[in-house]
């Protein structure tokens, strides 16, 4: 009798955890065999090394359903340069090894490896892919991922065709060069874009390269056809669903279809309560989707323009045409491309911000109170003279035993388990001038969260160490989607501006910006078993230290696969 | 009685172990910490990216005795690129995890991680270090190992000061691009260099350099301290043992003293019977010690001069002050920097290859007879339309588990286990043409020999796929020194040819050059258990597959160190 009740709890115990494992019925198991290797390409007609995937710089596009399985294998060919590929925006939910996060989830896989990234994408929407390792992502090394609803679900807009586009800024330097400049003593900064990309695709201006070598012709070619605007083809009267992505690794950007609003229906896989825009302004890490009607005089071309905002361009307008069935393609607009607002117009693109709640037939209900406020002030700063970005002061650095693995495996010696601060002396500290202790030190310790808690994050931002100046910052948390709570002016109020919430239809995103001398509010649920990144989504920002990491019920994460191991002390590990 | 007989033989074969473990009396132990990192350098004056040690390239010198044992603690503080160093004629006697081969002895070691190098320095000489991953060592990652004898020992010469210098050519491009060019559709070849460096110090002609930025002096400078003549100061009247190494890419060179002969002592760590020559030709991989008296004219400073030979230099003679004391260092020579030989004069390299013999007072006898002969034919071929280098028409490719861990632990899946050819159809192949067959299969299949067996390899040289070429290569084998029984010209002659062989006084060497058109006839003993590899010493022949592998018994050797793993197959293996 007893036995045949635990056979029977047994089995409702079992279905229970194949409930959970399986995909839905219909749900498909999509197989990619990538392999990523460096190439001579020339995206802005500048050629140079890009990290290519399949030959191609933006990578292939995974188009999937709601619940799919998702399975690339990563052949790594680079020479002698290891590689890791983030799934942006995907939570990895029971697959937090998959995340693809450097130095969090996952050795680097080497050269001659083939990794393979397996996970369910849970919920429809837009999202994208990149290396997560170094400065690796803005060699080239990205591209999109696009969930639809399951076939017979509908979405709370209709349209006629879907386009994905991701908007990029480039630069000529290898990141090699780069990251040596961000680590060396004097400073060297990245400086400016040379282009801006759509879709991978620009165009420089040759005239401004005096190669040492001869043929100048193979450096820089405008006629080269790897390279010029990227073409948008519409059919006059029909409505695109037009999924923009922004991976630039500096620049905050504006993108505008020349003459034709823009309705925004979707932010980083969650549906919008629909608003209508002329431009948009994206930053880096954030996806959107935006209807576009092809409603306009059907005899000529358009621009598509994106431009740099928040820091004062020296990159020329990024170019595509969006061009209207049946014009020729290379058919240039008879008007002026768009230059943008103002790029230094802070209130606009917080009113933006702003705007984007959550659609009134999807609102997730965030948690009314949370159980913990962390405060996260960014400052610029140095260490022992190397100029670094900072978090409360403390400027964040991976080990290269993954956090992951070194919790599983209790390996506490691999890095600080000193808590890092929970705060910033905000009675005291003047986010308006250059910081008083431009010292910072180093740690590498991270966030230990209460499994299931509800985790408010504050991010404060504060002048550089230039005078009168703020930069703008997006922030991404891997495995999570967080509400966006508010935006404040200012120095965060933790008495009175919690009163201001919305907890009513706030958006949940996955990156969020936090504007010059301003604050952004977060709340998220500590509910997915892993170790998740948290960091600006600015390339050199967070290789100068201005990320976070949160582990949350690491002990309910399952048997870690040994694929992941094989750096820092994991050698030696057994797998599975 | 059984029990303490049992003790006793026990208490023996200890005290032999530890005879063998442990270095002779007054050996020491020599501990160094590097740290391995991209740093901008401007070596010829030109700024670039290089892979520097500690700040450095060339690297540490590394003095120490024989008998000493070396302890490297390497951290690799690339941003996302591995690392491995390779000990350049140490043989690694019961280390061969030790000799810093990726995908041969060790899994190449990850950013953030320190591996530790340790081995015993078992012979007097002059030797060198260099990574041996990629192609990473024209990046400046190489320097100098100089044993000398212990205290009390002489060697059959004398000299009043010891100096070491070490010669390469050297781009302006980065491997990466070079690398990728060579791996293209169409081939880009690396093409010549831009300059030549002395101990890593020349002086590039920056009027060439039309940068696209507008400051040249930040990208080229004459006057940078970095770069400019290295400078051999001498006190006239004395004796100077001058350690002579090449560690070129591609180039072969003839170094020259403006008005100073050389008396050549020392060969890869073997003691030749002196002769005097007015310029040496080094090949890269190959060291010398020549004895050069400061006996001329002591009131001005003398060229010492590398010139290119065996290809048509394209590239400015590479230049170094000998300086007399007192004349300030910066005194330019009055008389114009020598020229050297004719590079397409093959007769004058092979006579001084076929000069260098062994010291009749330290001549160690070669095995009359050989148990093994493997012809070695190398051609340039095409496979799938890449070019590449081909040994008996077999590109050699590394796998990415390394070959050391994959014997040991028997992972016979990871490598093709049919054994490459042993010979290529000599009777019908005619040397002097473009090969018939132009196109050539991959491997990574190696040559097992029988422990303690005496192998020969003949190296034949060939035609190129260029109409009447044949170049330069010099082989470099890890783990042994061999016996160079002789030089021809032409088809080697399997019947005829030994019995011309020097089985009296050969030299004995670890890199060896086969000359256009030519064969050189090596004899090894196979008796120190490990994988070794024999390859073209010149970077991108070793990258395009010129290239074997040697096992031997692999069955000795003792247990591995779990650092060397971490790759391939090797993820989850146990260490001690």
């Amino acid at each position: 009798m007893a036995s045949s009740l635990f056979k029977f709890f047994t089995f409702l115990l079992l279905g229970f955890f194949f409930s959970l494992m399986t995909p839905t019925v219909n749900a498909k198991i999509l197989r990619y065999k990538w392999e990523v290797k460096y190439q001579f390409k020339a995206p802005d007609c500048y050629r140079k090394l890009v990290i290519a995937i399949n030959g191609k710089t933006p990578g292939p596009t995974i188009l999937a359903q709601q619940n799919d399985t998702i399975i690339v294998e990563l052949k790594n060919s680079l020479l002698t340069e290891n590689v890791a590929i983030h799934w942006h925006g995907i939570r990895q939910i029971e697959t937090p090894w998959s995340d693809g996060t450097e130095g969090v989830s996952q050795c680097p896989i080497t050269p001659g490896d083939t990794f393979v990234y397996k996970f369910i994408v849970d919920r429809p929407g837009t999202y994208l892919y990149h290396a997560h390792y170094g400065m690796q992502r803005e060699a080239g090394l990205y591209g999109s991922i696009r969930v639809s609803v399951p076939d017979g679900k509908t979405e709370p807009f209709t349209y006629d065709y879907d386009r994905s586009i991701i908007l990029t800024d480039w630069w000529h330097q290898s990141t090699y060069e780069q990251a040596t400049g961000l680590s060396s003593i004097p400073f060297k900064w990245v400086n400016e874009p040379q282009s801006l990309l759509i879709q991978g695709k620009g165009r420089f201006n040759c005239s401004l390269v005096t190669p040492s070598s001869s043929n100048i012709s193979e450096i820089c070619n405008a006629s080269d056809p790897e390279c010029g605007h990227y073409v948008l083809t519409v059919v006059p009267g029909k409505t695109y669903r037009l999924r923009i992505a922004s991976l630039t690794s500096l620049s905050a950007l504006n993108f505008e279809i020349e003459g034709h609003n823009m309705t925004v229906v979707e932010a980083d896989g969650h549906y919008v309560e629909p608003f209508i825009i002329k431009d948009l302004h994206i930053y880096s890490g954030e996806t959107y989707s935006v209807l576009v009607k092809a409603d306009q005089d059907p005899s000529r071309n358009y621009w598509a323009t994106t431009n740099v905002v928040s820091r004062e361009p020296k990159t020329p307008t990024g170019l595509a045409i969006f061009n209207y069935y049946p014009n020729h393609p290379r058919n240039t607009p008879p008007t002026p491309p768009t230059t943008g607002p103002h790029w230094n117009d802070a209130d606009i693109r917080l009113a933006q911000s702003r705007k984007i709640k959550s659609h009134k037939g999807y609102i997730h209900q965030p948690p009314l109170t949370s159980d913990r406020v962390i405060i996260l002030l960014n400052t610029q700063n140095t260490i022992n003279g190397y100029t670094r970005w900072s978090v409360n002061n403390v400027s964040f650095s991976l080990p290269h035993t993954p956090y992951l693995i070194a919790l599983k495996e209790n390996l506490t010696h691999v890095f600080d388990q000193t808590p890092p601060p929970e705060t910033y002396d905000y009675a005291n500290y003047d986010i308006y001038s250059k910081p008083n202790n431009t010292n910072a030190s180093s740690t590498n310790s991270i966030y230990r969260l209460k499994f299931n808690s509800t985790v408010d994050i504050i991010l404060q931002n504060a002048n550089t160490m230039n005078p009168k100046n703020s930069e703008t910052h997006p922030w991404h948390l891997h495995g999570h989607d967080f509400w966006v709570l508010g935006y404040g002016v200012g120095v965060f109020d933790p008495v009175n501006d919690p009163k201001k919430y919305n907890l009513v239809d706030p958006i949940m995103k996955n990156t969020v910006p936090v504007h010059p001398y301003g604050w952004t509010a977060l709340r998220f649920r500590a509910d997915n078993p892993g170790v998740w990144a948290f960091h600006c989504h600015i390339e050199a920002h967070y290789y100068l230290g201005m990320g976070v990491v949160f582990e949350e019920g690491v002990e309910k994460v399952g048997k870690l696969p040994s694929s992941i191991m094989g750096c820092g002390e994991t050698k030696g590990l057994k797998g599975p």
